[in-house]
């Protein structure tokens, strides 16, 4: 069934206007009539059902029936990468969101190319992969900030950070083990194509919230860095622990 | 440094001449000129230095210098893919690679919606991602099969099979804990955009080598599945067990 995020308070009986991207997928692409049923979720007041009360191409109104799922929380998980190419970062944005992220920081290292991009388009790709993953919420894409900064800004509060090392280190997972059952926030680090800077490298690996780990003896590129340390997060520290 | 694969046995002083697509690519693209190195490998000698001693458009020729690295093997790690459409597939065959499957078994299901595909394309994506992912050997793709067939062929040698259930089951990580240690071969299946039919989900979960887990609460890509999967496998019974 499909599933669309919106912004409005979900609550039996309450009106739903989808905004126009939404009706026009709605009603021109997937021809959906007065009578038919999706799925909404907010982020906030867990899976409703809806139904389709009116149909225009420009214009579609859904009245929402019973809740599907309570809400639930993602882990308290960020991705933190670097600007890499356009067409790999808009993957790593997608499989992020599969893999459950709360967040996704961007960030300029000293060999990022680039100093912005369309933070917007990220945020649509987000919302996109979160209605098609099954989650409750969207992770949030947040505004390019140099590496420093970011770092200096690190506090209790923001948890642990494991940063993908390409020039070797403990195995990750090894890494992660001790932390099972406790729920500190954590953040995944993924440098830019040409790796970190040595200087990079070096106050990384001085901070005490840091735990540089390697993914193995292959080259990865950034994506492939990105899903494999999620994944391993997830199995070890997140939602895949249980069975599900 | 360039790394290529050449089917040719390496030595030091043994001549190589690459195909005609590899010369196009070190003349022609990278602008290559008689004296420069690059690395070969062969899936068996390890990885050596070589010279350009010849540089024509049409024809280059190398000579072989020193051994840099002795020939390891990959794990002994299939990755039995369904196939599905053709810009994932091939995101999954490059992702495979880098994450060090000495194989890739193309697979038919009942809801896969193809017969065939490129398989000679296939392999030469596998082949440039195994030279830039500092891999010493290629992984063979392997002509589709059906999955019945494929599973009636299983036996001893074959190792056990670790199935991607989308409806549910044990956390993967639990499962292949309990093998870390041994040298058994494996094999990863991931199924087709549509899952498994019931039928097939039943015959898996009855086989006695079959492992059936899940990748935690939400519905993964294929593509994503597979590199989650492949990434969990290596960290707990692959090369990424040890520090690099």
């Amino acid at each position: 069934m499909i599933r669309l995020f919106v912004p409005d308070a979900l609550a039996a009986g309450a009106p739903v206007v989808p905004d126009s991207d939404q009706c026009r997928y709605l009603i021109a692409v997937m021809r959906l009539a007065v009578g038919s049923e999706i799925l909404l979720f907010n982020g906030r007041d867990g899976e409703w059902r809806a139904t389709v009360v009116e149909a225009d191409k420009r214009r579609a109104r859904l009245l929402v029936g019973a809740r599907q799922r309570a809400h639930a929380a993602s882990p308290d998980l960020t991705l933190a990468v670097a600007l890499v190419k356009r067409a790999r970062l808009e993957t790593i944005i997608e499989k992020a969101t599969e893999l459950g992220v709360a967040r996704i920081q961007l960030l300029i290292t000293r060999r990022t190319n680039a100093d912005h991009t369309n933070v917007a388009r990220l945020q649509a790709i987000a919302t996109e992969a979160a209605e098609q993953t099954g989650r409750l919420d969207v992770p949030v894409v947040l505004e390019p900030v140099k590496l420093a900064r970011w770092l200096d800004s690190w506090n209790q509060e923001a948890g642990r950070l494991m940063v993908c090392d390409e020039t070797g280190g403990p195995p990750a997972l090894g890494a992660l083990a001790p932390h099972a059952g406790k729920t500190l926030p954590w953040s995944i680090l993924i440098g830019p194509e040409g790796g970190f800077d040595p200087e990079e490298l070096d106050r990384l690996r001085a901070e005490p919230f840091v735990a540089a780990v390697s993914l193995g003896p292959r080259i990865l590129r950034a994506d492939t860095a990105a899903i494999a340390a999620l994944s391993l997060w997830q199995a070890a520290l997140g939602d895949w622990v249980t069975a599900s």
